[in-house]
């Protein structure tokens, strides 16, 4: 069974980041890092993960080593490279989704997690997600970079489960709605 | 107690209407309608609305009697005159926000339903919303007439009760949380 999941945090307006790409307002509540949001269940669920470069190159500017211990396919049509010490652990792909999608489940990897919120909204455009978990923090920023775009055509999701931390921060996980 | 509160349902991506005003996606999960949503315990919470014109003028021409019995406020700096079957009902109003608000409260209404998508973004921009609750329609639509706009600053709020009808839509009730 194949998937491509999402699993993300927007503001109460639908940004993933500020305008200029900050993040600091996800620590709005810190309580909300103290507790159990079911991420390391959900990335024991997926296969490997799919990021685009600018992720890519987020996750590489963080002063940690690098976090993903699942391989970690980038969207790039630019990037030609890796460094050394992440050869095995990241793969460089370019080339229409579909034909990405292809080889990644040539591969063995099945249950994809899409990240990076241009990327996400690539697939949405292309009707190629299945699940989303969305967490909100309730604050509303007025402007940034929003985690949805255009779309062909409506796409139905079902909420399939919802939490509530602290009566603060909500999670819902929607899924992909087909009509049969 | 004074409490400005909205009650309103979005799209997965936080449009409130379609580009061209429609609203038909709302019926996408017909089911809903068979549900108490809370739509009429809300009302009894409240004295009175507020609506900006454009909402006011969209229920004028709905095919159906004038659907509130508590009085509602419409906020118009054009509007000059009410129908006559609609006096003692329906009170215009002008002016800033706030001046606004006082004299609402002067005829002794404190609990006041917002409603419409640019008076509630006003609202927002002046801080003036107190409890917010949105039920999201899980579709993605794209474009349209978004629920939230600019505001003069972040504004935090949390998620006080979460309510999922049908697996299927979710109901957030976020209150204003001010830092005390």
């Amino acid at each position: 069974m194949k998937s491509n999941k999402v699993f993300i945090a927007t503001s109460l307006d639908g940004f993933i980041a500020d305008s200029d790409g900050g993040i600091g307002w996800l620590d709005t509540f810190p309580e909300i890092n103290t507790v159990n949001t079911g991420y390391k269940t959900f990335v024991a669920s997926i296969d490997a993960l799919v990021m685009g470069r600018h992720t890519y190159e987020t996750v590489l500017g963080f002063d940690v080593p690098w976090p993903y211990a699942k391989p970690v396919f980038v969207l790039s049509n630019t990037l030609k490279e890796i460094p050394g010490e992440l050869e095995g652990k990241v793969f460089l792909q370019n080339g229409p989704l579909i034909e990405v999608l292809k080889r990644i489940h040539a591969q063995g990897h099945h249950q994809l997690y899409i990240d990076g919120g241009s990327l996400i909204q690539s697939f949405l455009k292309e009707d190629l997600i299945d699940e989303m978990v969305i967490t909100t923090i309730p604050v509303l920023l007025g402007q940034g970079i929003p985690l949805f775009g255009a779309v062909s055509e409506h796409l139905k999701f079902r909420c399939a489960e919802t939490t509530l931390f602290f009566e603060t921060v909500v999670q819902n996980r929607y899924v992909r709605q087909k009509n049969v």
